[in-house]
C-alpha cells in the first residue's frame, strides 16, 4: 500500500489529497490491480474507454495514426500516467490509440461511475481533473497562437507537443518520405532540410521511413522562444 | 426567472438539469446580473479569470492575438455563451481574449468557489463541465489526425476551428499580407491562390489586411471529408 501512495502521488490527479485519505479510499473503493505481460494489448483505438487506468509500475507503447493511416505516431508513456484520462468524458469516449505493455507492466482501474461518486465525495479529484482538461486546452491555444513563423519547424513541434505526454520517451513518427511531406504540407526538399537542421541540433534523427524525437523539450523552446508560458 | 430559465437550458453547461432545479437555484445562488453598453469592455486578455460568465442577451466581440501581434482574430459570441470555460481552472487562469460588448448586453456571473460549491451539490454541473472540456481537447487531436494533406486550407481550418466558437459569426482575421503568409508558412502566391480559391466557393472573402470567414461549418468538411466525427 505504502508503494501504491508514493506512486499515485506523483500524479497531478492526486495532489493535495493526503495519505491517510488515499489509503482509506484504497481500502473503501473498488480499485481493481491488473498485470500485463511484454506485448499484451492493453486497450485498442475506438475502444470505450469505460474505466479510468493507471500505470503503476513498467511501460505502455502508445499508437496513433493519422486517419488516413499515413503517418503513424508511436510514444512510450511511463509509470506513474494515466491513460487518455480526457477520453472518459466529452463525445468520444473511446480510446484515441492503441496501448500496449513494455515489458510486464501493473496498472489500476477504476470505473467512470465509481470515479465520478468519488469526485462528488472528495472534491479535490474533480478540481484536479478540471485542472488537467483545462490545461490542455490552454495549451493548444498556446501553441497556436505562439507560432511565429508557419514553418515546417513549428508545425512539427506543435503537433508532437499536443499529440504526445510530456514525460513520454521514444517518440517516434512513422511514415513514408513522401506522405510526410504531404501531410505536413511542404515540399520534400523544405523537409529534407528541416530535419537535416534539427537532426544537427539534436533534437531529432532520422531514417528514410522514421523520424525519432531526442529532445522533446527543445520542442518547446521552437514555439516563439520568448515565451515562458507554454508550460504543461 | 422563466426567460433566464429558457436562457440557460440552451448551454451545455445546464444540459439536464431540471426547470424547478434551476430556479431554486436562482433563487439560493449568488448570480450577479450585469448590464454591459456597447463597446464598453467585459474583460482583458490576461485579467484573472475569477468567475464564469455568461451572456444571456446581445453580443460580445472577442479579440485575440498572435503573441507576436502581427496575426489578430476577431469573433462575435451570440447568447447565450459562457466566455472561456476552460479558464476558469487549469494554469493560465486568466482571459485568452479581450472581450466588448456589441449593443446593449445582459450578462450573469458566479465566482469560481460558489461554482464550485455547486458542482459538488449538483453533480450534472461537474459532468457537464468535463464533457465540455474533454470535448475541446479531443476534438484538437481529432483535428490533428485528421489532416491529409497539411496545406494551407486545411492549417486555415484547423486554426479557425479550434480558436473560435461554434456559434461564433463575423470571425476575422486581420494581418498585413506578408505576416500572414509567414504566419501560416506559405509563399505569397500560394497565399493568394488559397485565399482565391477558398473566396470562390463562398468559404471567405478577403481584402489585403483582412480575411473574412464566411461559412464555418464548410470549414470542418475540410479536413478529411470522410469523417463525420468531427462534430462539436
Amino acid at each position: 500500500m505504502e508503494s501504491i501512495y508514493q506512486t499515485l502521488m506523483q500524479l497531478p490527479l492526486f495532489q493535495g489529497v493526503s495519505r491517510a485519505k488515499l489509503l482509506e479510499l484504497i481500502e473503501k473503493i473498488r480499485f481493481h490491480f491488473l498485470k500485463y505481460e511484454d506485448g499484451e494489448k492493453i486497450a485498442s483505438r475506438s475502444d470505450a474507454c469505460t474505466h479510468l487506468k493507471f500505470l503503476l509500475s513498467g511501460s505502455i507503447r502508445c499508437e496513433m495514426n493519422t486517419y488516413d493511416g499515413k503517418v503513424k505516431l508511436s510514444q512510450i508513456l511511463h509509470a506513474p500516467d494515466i491513460i487518455a484520462p480526457d477520453h472518459l468524458f466529452g463525445r468520444s469516449t473511446t480510446y484515441p490509440a492503441n496501448y500496449y505493455a513494455v515489458g510486464q507492466i501493473g496498472m489500476m482501474q477504476i470505473d467512470k461511475s465509481t470515479f465520478m461518486t468519488l469526485m462528488q465525495d472528495e472534491p479535490i479529484f474533480m478540481i484536479n481533473l478540471l485542472n488537467i482538461l483545462s490545461r490542455r486546452s490552454q495549451k493548444n491555444k498556446e501553441c497556436l497562437m505562439s507560432m511565429g513563423t508557419g514553418d515546417l519547424r513549428e508545425r512539427l513541434a506543435h503537433w508532437i507537443l499536443i499529440l504526445t505526454s510530456r514525460n513520454a520517451t521514444n517518440i517516434r513518427i512513422n511514415a513514408r518520405q513522401r506522405d510526410l511531406y504531404s501531410y505536413f504540407g511542404v515540399q520534400r526538399t523544405a523537409l529534407l532540410n528541416t530535419l537535416a537542421e534539427m537532426k544537427q541540433e539534436k533534437i531529432i534523427d532520422y531514417t528514410v521511413n522514421e523520424v525519432s524525437i531526442l529532445d522533446r523539450s527543445a520542442l518547446r523552446d521552437i514555439l516563439l522562444e520568448d515565451i515562458e508560458f507554454i508550460k504543461e
